[in-house]
């Protein structure tokens, strides 16, 4: 692992992360922003700490990740803020996987929430700020190019991958995995990997017990601080820690 | 075939159609009303003489569709504006077929008009006024209990079925089938049938030359009166209605 590299210029500006080259072509440097978006990008709020913790929160899921050989971009951790990603070329997709319902799931089809969907269903979005990522079939996928059929069978197993880890490891920390949104990219060789960030940004994460929510659902709904619901969750991450390792 | 059964009650006031129940329990009448409507019956407007054209429109090609042994609920017209057809239990979905883009495909998704989409692309649209009719992936159907997925592939073999015969047939009159909606539904017996009606309420049709718009959209866009269009639609299909008898 190489942490000896040198930032370079801003290739890319998200909604919570800023990408940068580096002096090693195949290695991009993130740096993960004090923000909280939501709605597209419609409701934006400086959070101090936020970055901090979302960096903590995804470096540690893709560290134990990784170790079960599971392929991501994840290089290393540089310091509190900023994280060391081998360069992917993105596939254009947001890969949704619902084990139970909630957020526009809810409204969209009038179901209950929190409602068990066994199997999970998955869900892929065009990412397009200009057509604010709408919601896709496979075969609208196929036909437009922006995957062919076999890679989004390949992203629907390599979710599901996910999905059994992430479950498992989240409800050792006493949480529960409602949904979350993964996005992959293809390395230089052609190998697709897991990229983007594994945190409560992008997952819908529930106490175990009380099914208070510990994600990005408080900022979106406006029920108090997001802060410490973030730094509860890595609390309960780090608390939980050991266990993969003497495993 | 029965002409001799009595109207009934009213069983649905749809957006273009009134169903009613005859003395014949396996048979249903409907009603074609001289109304059009758009944008989920948000714009709805009274114009004389479209029932009968739908009606015929719609007769003639379930009847030629069915002697190709095809299923559908078609059973005769009665009437300029009546048609029985057999009583079946309604799959809430709509099957959206496209062989070009047009309509919301377009501005969804950013692509050139009349773009073609080979092969087919295949939708489903859950049926529900209070939710909008919601754009649905296989899983989410299947995840809501609203069709198995057996169910989903037979419908996507059954609606290729219909676009590649309805192609053809439109062909002969100079029409191209740009796109088309099809319902099904399941007689007493479980079988699989084509309900709903076959007309240029349902499809999107442009003249072979000019690709001028010969279906609704001529009143989704205010183009001009839908009457003397649908009443060329029709009398293209029937100056071309000797060829299937005597291929």
């Amino acid at each position: 692992m190489k942490q000896d590299v040198k930032q370079g210029v801003l290739l890319y500006a998200g909604k919570a992360k800023q990408v940068f080259s580096t002096d090693d072509p195949e290695l991009l440097w993130v740096y993960y922003l004090d923000q909280a978006t939501a709605l597209n990008g419609k409701k934006k709020v400086a959070i101090d700490g936020k970055g901090t913790l979302n960096l903590h929160i995804s470096g540690l899921l893709f560290k134990e990740l990784a170790a079960t050989g599971f392929p991501t971009h994840f290089v290393t951790d540089m310091d509190n803020q900023n994280m060391l990603v081998r360069r992917a070329k993105m596939i254009p997709l947001e890969v949704v996987v619902r084990n139970r319902a909630s957020g526009h799931f809810v409204s969209r089809f009038n179901v209950t929430p929190l409602r068990v969907l066994d199997p999970a269903i998955h869900e892929f979005y065009y990412k397009s700020d200009a057509l604010d990522d709408p919601f896709m079939n496979d075969e609208q996928i196929v036909a437009l190019g922006i995957a062919p059929r076999a890679t989004l069978d390949t992203l629907r197993t390599m979710a599901d991958q996910v999905n059994t880890w992430l479950t498992a490891r989240w409800a050792r920390a006493g949480i529960e995995l409602v949904d979350f949104k993964l996005e992959f990219g293809r390395l230089a060789d052609g190998t697709l990997v897991l990229a983007d960030e594994l945190s409560p940004d992008n997952m819908r994460l529930i106490d175990a017990q009380t099914h208070a929510s510990l994600d990005k659902d408080v900022f979106r709904q406006d029920e108090g601080p997001l802060v410490p619901v973030y730094a509860e969750v890595l609390r309960r991450l780090q608390a939980t820690q050991q266990e993969v390792h003497h495993v």
